[in-house]
């Protein structure tokens, strides 16, 4: 049992309906084995363009206070920037999927993953829901994880159990990718019992921890979208920290599938003058295409750091800063020091990065991962079709 | 007469003093002529940790109240992230100067472009600086702009004559260009009047218009400075659109210079609830990693700027906004349009592409001048050394 399946009282599944052309998977469920609604919860994307699927989840889970049967995705399409259409679409894939489970159409949460500016091919989504349903089981985590690919290259799979429960995940995420998230979905499933009243916070939380944490070109999508069904069935309550967990993994496991990326780099700051302004430097050093460029290149070159850490808006004073590649010093108190260049060649050659600033004002500190900016990137999005 | 000697009663010159071990050209000086101070004034990088030369300049203008005889200027070391000690090395190159012009060292400013975290050679510097001051003739605008040059494959140089007045100027900048100004300098001269209380106030509109809609990879540098110095030996009084219309042509040589960049965009945004949310939605479009693979690869995939505006901050309604590519519409009211999709191939086919966007909300406008994201950028950058 593996993935989003793997937590006691959930099915999933995977099928090809024909939305990619090549013919592989892609619609997706994740549903409570019973088809009767559960504790749910989401959080989005922050961007204002939101698609279809995003404005009718947001809805059901107003309208349910909270609950849902089931998660139905599509990959090949994100069905974004289609208007009415478009929300309709959605909405219909809710329903039959409602009609397959024996719950109601609010009950049914919906994502979608692709080209913006598609409109779905109805057609051939409407005749895959029946199977879909029908292929449910509880071995089914893998299906559902590989039916939401895009151009990620790996399967993005995670199951933590902690304290007699377990949480499940899927993800899907491999470029624009950004703090308040980035093009991926991701869904979580657990056995443990939740608040309903708590619940988002408890996702808000692991969230920031974890996909808003990561960068891999500062992109922020139309359809991003995190979903946690939590059943009760373990007797457990359940914990922000196995919930952060889950999501931190399938976060590192994007950014090692990120889009033309050789090297996932960390870069740490200490010493602002508060969390926020740490999260503020860090997210600009990591969407630096100079920074990435230099870590794609392994350069040592620390200056680059020193003028993202200046301009991230950020408190910062330049005769306090220092930069540490690894455990190498190589800037301290602003300037230049002395170091064995060797080993920082060593650690910077390596696929890990470290990076670590003190900016030397206070006590804030945040980290967040990133990827090197490749010709391998480039290829990737020079062309959608 | 070229550049920035091209205004009457401005001498300038261009020597190789050995900071660029290629024995190019790196010491460059801009001066009155009879080396007697006049009105000036300057815009910095927003960025804080500001080089020791960004340090000594605003310290003399502030001591002169807007004042000065020369601007001298080294390529090939940004001495910055050099502390008390790149001070002191800016500040002694202004007393040299002073020294060979009669002046006071405070009506001396200096620019520093290059690498960040190495100190000047100044064994060098001050070698070079007499025969630099020796240099100087009314024809010596080309020598001065080819020794600011870093990155850079053609030298930047303006003349605008208007009113019975001249502008002259130049600039270096090929990458770590963004708005609030870039890696880059520019010094312009003008024989016309201006008026010492609102000359830097000129120049801020004129820099808005120009360097500041210019976007390379969203970077900002330790070094950004833009100097004017104004004569009034025409007896005319300085407009400021002569202003801006010298300081637009550098930003497009610059923009037409990019580091790699195979194309040049100018994205505008109509619509918008203010012009400062326009600005900020051109911003976000400009700086999109996705939206500059795009612009490489001609590919009329609308769903990124769409995204990008989404996610700009700036007020935005998904059903509302438009997007043209050069004359063709592709997308109206947030859905996409039939269009002659041969005309938008022909038009992301050239060097020059326009795109708009219409928000649809209000009265708001901007623009943005931006490049491509390629290779060539990523084979510059990977490696400073």
């Amino acid at each position: 049992m593996s993935g989003v399946s793997s937590p006691e009282g959930f099915v999933a599944a995977g099928v090809a309906c024909g939305i990619k052309s090549s013919g592989d998977l892609d619609l997706s469920l994740v549903a409570a084995h019973d088809g009767r609604p559960v504790v749910a919860a989401a959080v989005f994307t922050t961007n204002k363009a939101t698609a279809g699927p995003v404005n009718v989840t947001r809805a059901h889970l107003a309208a349910t206070a909270g609950r849902a049967a089931a998660v139905v995705l599509n990959s090949g399409c994100a069905n974004a920037a289609t208007g009415a259409t478009g929300d309709a679409d959605a909405e219909r894939m809710c329903e039959l999927v409602a009609a397959g489970l024996g719950c109601q159409p609010s009950e049914v949460l919906v994502c979608s993953t692709g080209l913006i500016g598609y409109y779905l091919p109805m057609a051939a989504v409407e005749a895959g829901i029946r199977p879909l349903v029908a292929a449910l089981r509880e071995d089914g985590g893998q299906a559902a994880a590989r039916a939401i690919m895009t151009t990620d290259t790996v399967l993005k799979e995670v199951s933590v159990t902690v304290d007699g429960y377990t949480v499940g995940g899927m993800a899907k995420g491999a470029a624009m990718l950004a703090p308040d998230m980035a093009t991926m979905l991701a869904v979580l499933t657990t056995d443990a019992v939740a608040d309903p009243e708590a619940l988002v916070g408890q996702l808000r939380a692991a969230v920031a921890e974890s996909f808003n944490a990561l960068v891999v070109d500062g992109c922020t999508s139309t359809n991003d979208t995190v979903i946690v069904l939590a059943n009760g069935r373990s007797g457990r309550p359940l914990g922000t920290g196995a919930l952060t967990e889950a999501c931190a993994q399938l976060a590192e496991q994007m950014a090692a599938d990120a889009e033309g990326a050789t090297k996932v780099a960390r870069i740490r700051v200490h010493g602002a003058e508060s969390d926020a302004d740490a999260r503020r430097a860090a997210r600009k050093v990591a969407e630096s295409q100079l920074v990435q460029c230099s870590l794609y290149g392994a350069d040592p070159y620390w200056g680059r750091i020193v003028s993202e850490l200046g301009s991230s808006g950020a408190a910062f004073h330049p005769g306090l800063v220092s930069v540490t590649y690894g455990r190498v010093a190589v800037c301290r108190e602003g300037i230049a020091v002395e170091h064995d260049e060797a080993e920082v060649a060593e650690h910077l050659a390596g696929r890990h990065v470290v990076i670590t600033a003190d900016l030397g004002l206070g006590q804030g500190r945040a980290a967040m991962l990133f990827t090197d900016l490749t010709p391998g990137y480039i290829d990737e999005n020079m062309r959608t079709s």
